[in-house]
């Protein structure tokens, strides 16, 4: 038996890959009713792969949804209780004809692991299930407590875990919560993420004749549903880029003057990040940079659009209905429902002659999040950072949405610090998502140093007011 | 033997139809390459068809698309030779699930022939090659002189046909053509057809970042192509519902007092129209009646509009590239050409920042058609409907497009009598589109007795300038 966590990994390395790429077979995509299946198998895994690791308090609970993976080892009394957060369900991997290699057959190429899911959130959350194994294989014990909820909703906004939480706040109850979501900022440093944007969404559907017509017969006598929603999607934006919705902005706090310091800390190279997205300019708002737009603004992007014939050639039909299916990203200040409500209402408002608007705000949205700098745990991953890296971890936000930040603050009173080793350029979300393989061996390590200091530490509820620990 | 065509067809009413059948049983899509082995099977199919009936010279030939099935029956010296026209491919039958019955499995439901081309153009289609059977089987001769042109591009436009045309113009020398393809107005009354509207078609693509992005990350920061298509297709029509595009009505000729009154006397409901659209309104450009927006202003629609997600769901993307499908329906005075320049520059000059904008105009326009009113084939046709149904036929436009009467009247200088017995509301180019079986039935009555009495009438070529024998 080797005598530490770490030479566990070290001589193990091959079947924790190996075992990761299993997981990453199991295409639980969770908005799509069709990988129901899916979405149980990849919830069984992750349940059998706590249990071999050691931990025997192992459940899979339902929820109105997809079912919440719960363990907990609480054999360190007097040490920190740390809620370990991450996600078993995935993106859909469409568009299938642009991946190398196919979304739900993990392939390693150039130290990369190629597969859906591997980036967000399966590698970084496989992470914690190693290093739980790693401890107890070795020294029979963890060195801190911990509660792990693994759930299988995230990439549709985790609709149910805010009542999934409420209802079992006593068994979650922790000191903070360590998420292996969330990734860090590039791939040329560390990062300490200290806010996320929120989330609503919204389908809109317009709707003409009863069927598909003929467009020389009918063509110039019927609303086009296609032209009325293109109308209603244009009329959302305005010229200078701002969201055209009446109210969108109401609340929002503009970045001050120390957060623009902090940006500017960070070398943001916008003609290097123009280059890598491959657009011949970038564009947004006017009056913010490319940080601002992407951490402190809302924004409001029509994520699908459709109707009518998409085939090859031309069919020349005036279609039935047109859909777009629509997110907004929240700022701080902005309230979910509120931007919801005002969504709606400007589409409904408009009612075009001559076809049908439907709009179908979305449940589940989330705002945006903001941990206090201050918190301890955030200390203790920048050092764990530092030390890993022997480098002074970038301090971010986050555009993206982490529903749990919200709801564990809201429901359980605790913060949740990310600590994902997943990488924000590795194309979740899109085509050829990816997970660097070095990433998951430092990970590992990290986590282990984290577990390991934790009760090094104050608990935040022993934090006196304190300045913040990262700048 | 049975001594007449009419009582030959009597006799045989079951296996006509279960041959118009087995025609509609191929999925003979034009615009969609993977349906070539279709396209040919369509193809030798109605060249045997011409073989069962007794006409010996039948060719399949070749153009650079789609191959043109031509048969030729000249037994009947001194007498008019008349181009049979009509086509044998289909539209494809998308969207598949709003169909009552699949679209290649034929279906008889209350007198109604439920397939994807057995109003366009099948079932007319095939009236000429039972009534050909019927005189051959009979009479052992046809009282006209007959070539045969059936082709297989209508859907797309007839992107070859006019090369086609050009090249075997001795060979397809006829006094004037008579169209299979064409429908009635409606079906309450039999109508004659004076003329219809042209069509040009283009796609638009708009491109921003090389791949689907996640939207919490870039959202924000890089133009979204959705919002951009959404922007350029709003812009192509004012808020009175006319074309935007500068010069796309430059030429366009405005309905006059004759044409006005002919519209009146045909009763036309709008509010039954609307009904039976299923819209909440009518919607056109201001101005104009319904008749007149389908009749003599062109249109410019959107057939299709897609791009980023379309499942279950949300999926967050700020997806990489937008589509629009686009046709113009073309009213006289307008060059398709030109038309198609206009909108191509017009999409093209907007060059918005952040993204790519790609313009590919189709080959293949088709300009307006209007036959001269004197035209003898069209006193014929009006007696013939006259005389079968005992009514007046009315006299109408169509909003559709018929490439091939601007072909033969440019390349062989004849004009074309739309002589189709399908009805305007059988739902062609969309779900569920039908043939009426007694049209079937009628319409072989009428091509029995026009080709009976086609030398009871001047040639086009005999013609004095005279009246319209229509009003």
């Amino acid at each position: 038996m080797e005598p530490t966590p770490e030479a566990y990994i070290d001589a193990h390395r091959e079947p924790i890959l190996a075992r990761l790429l299993d997981f990453l077979r199991i295409p639980s995509v969770s908005t799509d009713p069709a990988h129901g299946a899916d979405i149980t198998a990849a919830a069984n895994w992750v349940a059998a792969r706590l249990r071999e690791a050691g931990i025997m308090a192992v459940e899979v609970l339902k929820t109105a949804g997809h079912p919440v993976v719960y363990a907990e080892w609480l054999g360190a009394p007097g040490r920190p209780t740390l809620l370990v957060y991450g996600h078993y369900d995935v993106q859909p991997p469409d568009p299938l004809d642009e991946w190398r290699s196919a979304p739900f057959s993990p392939e390693i190429r150039e130290g990369r692991i190629y597969a859906r899911g591997a980036s967000d959130d399966k590698g970084p959350m496989f992470i914690p299930l190693a290093v739980a194994e790693a401890f107890l294989a070795t020294e029979g014990r963890i060195p801190v407590n911990l509660k792990f909820l693994i759930e299988g909703e995230e990439e549709i906004g985790s609709p149910h875990l805010a009542e999934f939480v409420a209802r079992h706040a006593d068994k979650l109850a922790a000191d903070y919560a360590l998420s292996a979501d969330g990734a860090m900022w590039r791939p040329t440093e560390p990062s300490l993420t200290l806010g996320s944007r929120g989330l609503v969404a919204l389908d809109l559907e317009i709707r003409g004749a009863h069927t598909d017509l003929h467009s020389g017969r009918h063509g110039g006598a019927v609303r086009n549903p296609l032209h009325a929603l293109a109308e209603l999607v244009a009329g959302l934006h305005r010229a200078d880029g701002s969201v055209a919705v009446p109210g969108f902005y109401d609340g929002v706090e503009e970045p001050n003057e120390a957060d623009r310091r902090q940006m500017a800390q960070l070398g943001f190279d916008e003609e290097a990040y123009r280059a890598a997205m491959g657009v011949p300019a970038l564009y947004g708002e006017e009056g913010y940079s490319t940080l601002e737009r992407q951490w402190y603004r809302p924004t409001l992007e029509v994520n699908g659009l459709y109707g009518g014939y998409q085939g090859v050639g031309s069919k020349t039909v005036v279609p039935s209905v047109a859909h777009a299916k629509i997110t907004c990203r929240l700022a701080p200040g902005q309230m979910p429902d509120e931007v919801l409500r005002r969504v709606t209402d400007h589409l409904r408002i408009q009612a075009l002659t001559g076809v049908a608007t439907k709009v179908s705000p979305h449940a589940g949205g989330a705002p945006a999040y903001r941990i206090n700098a201050a918190h301890p745990g955030l200390r203790l991953a920048h050092d764990v950072l530092q030390h890993l890296y022997g480098t002074e971890p970038a301090v971010v936000l986050m555009g993206g949405t982490l529903p749990i930040s919200d709801i564990f603050h809201r429901v359980l009173g605790i913060d949740t610090i990310y600590f994902s080793f997943s990488t924000a350029d590795e194309d979740f979300h899109a085509p050829n998502e990816f997970f660097r393989v070095s990433r998951l061996w430092e990970g590992i390590a990290a986590w282990i140093d984290f577990w390991r200091r934790a009760s090094e530490y104050p608990l935040p509820s022993e934090l006196e007011e304190a300045g913040n620990p990262c700048t």
